[in-house]
């Protein structure tokens, strides 16, 4: 196995603004040898979300930083190519924080393993039967708590999470707007996924827009973007209105944190609750999320989109389609075949 | 009845900024005959709120706008003088929305009677049995819910409802920083309040100070003032912290909502909780934190202050005390004597 040569990206630069290729350095070296309790994963999908950009910053998030001169922090979907740890075996499918790598040595008790179902693809595991559907899931219904007939809104709606928040929306019977980056993308939300109304927050007047399309005010917030979509949507809270506070990817390549919502004394007026969640505090519920989607989507009535870039030398430019509305649904670097 | 002449200031200008005297009008009228099921009030403490500014602005907060021309709406307490109310009696006290008046004829339904106990003076009434003890009692232990351990830091410590609310954190066993805008302040919190710390954040770098006062991170925000002490709350919670959103007084002046926090990334990182709150939603459950706040004070354990302008004549001056730092405690007018 020592002769077996990964391939990986380590960050060697902290980012100023959004990712450089010069922030990363290629290497090539050999796989180390397992541990007992390790396994050896060939990766096949590399997963790129916009919380990536924070954990590259010297200062912690929820995550303490990547040390530089280390690969680079992800998620990623592989295959067991050998294994020291007892409940996981050669051929197995497992999905974690595998990092930008073709081979990642991780520990078993640190990986998820998971059953390929039947007629399910195995991009839908990064795309949805991952942190991915159970950030939609436990963000959408925990903390959102929408009961049926009330408005949600989520930003980032073409995006791996937000088309799902808002199909799940749907599902509970819920008025559901969404707000993207373009009209190709509010066409997919109210056309294939089924959104009541969608707004192209580059185009539209997002204020005005979300007072038409929200005639009842707005009940449920799901928050990916921050700045002054926020702003809008605090001014048209209903009382007792809920923000689920999942990600402000508009602010992640700032160099200074912006100020915040200009609205904000809404929240009180309002009695709103804005509340932050991380899905890793919900990794021993995840069996029920991925129970719901998946009964949801054998009935045809979740749908989901991948945009999968070929080559884990593409990673370093492929992530900034996050961030430049290039990206429609999950992001996912394809490392080797499944 | 007809011939009892009513003093009132009622509104007639949306104030800019502060409250300036040419916002109110002097007016001499007599006081109507009662309709079935009404009451007449006369007024012995009228209470001055920094809630009151927003109500007198054009846009609708929690509460409809002040019509201009109208009586200046305020909270009071008063002795009823006549009554066409079935459960209320000549001679009861009451609570409510009296006005800024001498006289107040309003429906039975809308004031809460009380019965004075012994020992207890009357000022403790609108000081603590009030929305003001409601709102501390009810805006820490409801919406901040603190654990015995917690580090509590309340903004506006000096003022009516902080000084409670730093009382009652440390009944529960918390630690308690609080914050107000003079070094006599502060002295009054940690001496005669028993708050662990208290800062001036007029003259010392608050940021700083949070920090070194509160060694272990911060658990509860209670939030009265907003601005830039927000800001230093947010970049020192914990993890599932919560902050109760009960005022911000530092924007009630401001034309245009200033920028929010700088800060507010914060709360998806740490997972917190800003909830809004208003009181008057708790209005069926006042009797709870009156029968526990009027037991910490038979105790000893709860001390109030009161700040009492004679004459409803000052009203419209006084109550900017509340805005420029020169009040501590409840601000009342007294109007007629008890």
């Amino acid at each position: 196995m020592g002769t077996l040569i990964n391939r990986a990206w380590k960050l060697v630069a902290r980012p100023q603004g959004t990712f450089k290729p010069e922030d990363f350095q290629w290497t090539e070296e050999p796989v180390p040898d397992l541990a007992e309790g390790q396994v050896l994963v060939r990766v096949v999908f590399l997963s790129l979300d916009p919380t990536n950009r924070g954990w590259a910053n010297a200062t912690a998030t929820y995550l303490p930083p990547i040390p530089l001169g280390s690969v680079m922090r992800g998620f990623g979907l592989g295959q067991v190519e050998a294994s020291r740890h007892p409940a996981i075996d050669v051929g197995d499918y497992v999905q974690g924080m595998l990092g930008w790598q073709a081979y990642s040595v991780v520990d078993g008790a640190a990986v998820t393993r998971f059953e390929r179902q039947p007629g399910v693809p195995l991009e839908a595991y990064p795309a949805v039967f991952s942190f991915i559907g159970a950030t939609a899931y436990f963000g959408l219904i925990d903390i959102g708590r929408p009961k049926e007939g009330e408005t949600i809104v989520v930003s980032g709606a073409a995006g791996a999470v937000g088309s799902l928040v808002g199909q799940i929306g749907k599902i509970l019977g819920c008025r559901v707007v969404g707000l993207a980056g373009s009209d190709e993308k509010c066409r997919w939300l109210t056309g294939e996924l089924g959104f009541d109304a969608a707004i192209n927050y580059k185009r539209e007047p997002v204020l005005r827009r979300l007072r038409q399309h929200c005639p009842n005010g707005i009940d449920v917030y799901f928050e990916n973007v921050g700045g002054e979509i926020l702003d809008a949507v605090l001014a048209l809270i209903n009382e007792r209105a809920r923000i689920a506070l999942c990600g402000l990817i508009s602010q992640y390549n700032e160099g200074v944190p912006p100020p915040g919502p200009r609205f904000f004394g809404n929240v009180l007026i309002k009695r709103a609750r804005i509340e932050g969640f991380i899905i890793l505090d919900y990794a021993a519920r995840f069996p029920e999320a991925f129970a719901a989607l998946g009964q949801w989507m054998a009935q045809g009535r979740l749908r989901y989109r991948t945009d999968i870039v070929e080559g884990l030398e593409q990673a370093p430019v492929a992530i900034n389609r996050l961030f430049d509305g290039a990206n429609t649904g999950k992001l996912l670097i394809r490392i080797s075949s499944d």
